[in-house]
């Protein structure tokens, strides 16, 4: 009898023990090593009250890329694929566009001709596939695409395709009073759809690119507001430092990127006073994820450049650079 | 001994319920009335759990214009103040604008010639003194001079000329899980200096007209954003639902403003499903503040246009239009 209780004794100690390891150890999916260990320190020394490196909570600020940084974008932004499988839609509409490129290669579905559009004929496309109709229109259509449309390769909703790793990231900085924000070359509608869900990111703390709105009213006279196929702000290399000053206008404290993109948004971020934290996720997990990108010696895609400048910048400014397959223990939550 | 100790009771119990009255009230400042009770009844409905308006948390978004709403507004915007104030300063780094208009106007220091220069010529001294220096100065340099400019009547700085019964508002509004934010058209830049100090609003809840800024280095390298002579936003008239989106991408539950200026905006927040609140602040008293505005009859002035016409989409769409000399007990915080 007092055996069993002394096992019993034991067995809860162990268990209570092993809770509270794992209550202490905000980011699990992380193998130990100094990525992990930056992100341990840095947040450690910003919330130290009293600390040298102490920041008042109002002006805790963290900043994340999403493409790349949050989720796959490799071997194609799930924006464009929005995009592209809006076009047959588009067309049904108007109808004139049926044999104008590029339109016309696209409802083609031929594959390997729609990859080799160039960048001008893209733009036709995100332009015309995401103005016109107004802002509440173009939440119930993104809305629908996300619930449907699944990643080629894992066949899953792009929403489930976040890096758990990079989830902690985020609810760790929160549980330490960070606002964190999504700083996106994206569209800044697209994404603000699925963050609160997604990413407990609230949609005016995503900063994206974005197109202008214009204020009218229907045919009952009701006020909407209708994207137009003008640019405000293309949150893209310098445009992120400038999209963070815009809408936040604090600089950040921490800063996530993986491309060079983001590049001035890291520079931004690490050039304030005290601690700042700028990290890059370097894609070089061929098995679980993908690997590109010069800085690997391996080619370029369409997706998330990362030059070997880019590597040289980040080790001489001091940023650290993430490696998805030593870093991180798991890349997605279903893989559980 | 007995009635020494009933008398402390009695005391204890009247110090009590006075405090609880007084906790019972979020709006001291106001006087019993239609304004009152629709913001009292507004915040009940959205918050009441199981209730028909109920609004989640994370949907409550409550914006207010700035100048005439929540400070004073008359006879000139204090932001032009600091523009004309920065004239000698611009003069002294560039003299060949000195015998140039309209900063000879400004520099004769001829207040009726000043008071009488047309729009474009002003715009001129805006775009002049808003841009050309970095962020981080701007902010320095409108941080200093709100240390020390007063307004020519109550002889305070601007930030003591906010109005109580506002600043009650908008602290209900929190106590009640609403975020605030400022929707002005005055400049975002200028606003973000104060907003955190003077109404508890953060930099990142001011959405306001706001110029480019463009990303580079300074000579030793750092990155630094310069402040461009290029507008983004007019947030004004459409621009401040077109503002909204942009910058919060939610409808709001509830807007306050006082002008033709803020009329789309409460417009766009009215027309949303449930309670919504908009409110009209009317300049009416001529005594503890000014009277102004053709709804009333009065001459218009350069400053919040209430035309009669915004009176009566007011009474005729359900926003509730707020006398100052009849719904404030007092104006000021230093009225005490």
């Amino acid at each position: 009898m007092k055996s069993i209780r002394i096992t019993f004794t034991l067995l809860a100690i162990a268990l209570a023990s092993q809770t509270l390891a794992h209550a202490q150890d905000p980011l699990p999916s992380w193998n130990d090593g100094p990525a992990k260990q930056a992100i341990v320190d840095f947040v450690r020394a910003t919330t130290e009250t009293g600390g040298a490196k102490f920041v008042p909570p109002e002006e805790r600020i963290a900043t994340f890329d999403q493409d790349g940084t949050l989720w796959v974008e490799h071997p194609i932004y799930s924006q464009v694929m929005y995009c592209l499988d809006r076009v047959p839609v588009l067309v049904k509409e108007k109808p004139e566009l049926k044999n104008v490129e590029p339109f016309k290669t696209v409802l083609s579905g031929d594959l390997e001709a729609i990859a080799k559009l160039p960048l001008p004929e893209l733009e036709k496309i995100l332009v015309a596939t995401l103005s016109g109709m107004t802002t509440e229109q173009f939440q119930a259509e993104a809305k629908k695409w996300l619930a449907s449309a699944k990643d080629h390769r894992w066949k899953r909703p792009y929403t489930e395709l976040t890096y758990q790793p990079m989830q902690e990231v985020l609810k760790y900085l929160r549980a330490n009073d960070y606002k964190t924000y999504i700083v996106t070359g994206g569209g800044q509608d697209f994404v603000r759809v699925y963050s609160e869900e997604v990413y407990g990111i609230p949609p005016e703390q995503v900063v994206g690119s974005a197109g202008a709105t214009k204020y009218g009213y229907d045919k009952e006279g009701k006020p909407i507001l209708t994207k137009e196929p003008r640019f405000l702000l293309n949150d893209n290399n310098a445009g992120k430092p400038e999209g963070i000053h815009l809408m936040i206008g604090r600089r950040p404290y921490a800063a996530f990127g993986n491309s060079t993109g983001d590049r001035q948004m890291l520079e931004y971020t690490k050039a304030g006073d005290g601690a700042r934290l700028s990290m890059l996720v370097l894609h070089d997990d061929a098995e679980r994820e993908y690997a590109y990108g010069p800085a690997q010696g391996l080619p370029n895609t369409k997706v998330g450049t990362f030059t070997q400048a880019l590597y040289d910048e980040a080790k001489k400014d001091g940023w650290i650079v993430i490696s998805m397959k030593k870093d991180w223990k798991r890349i997605f939550a279903f893989e559980n």
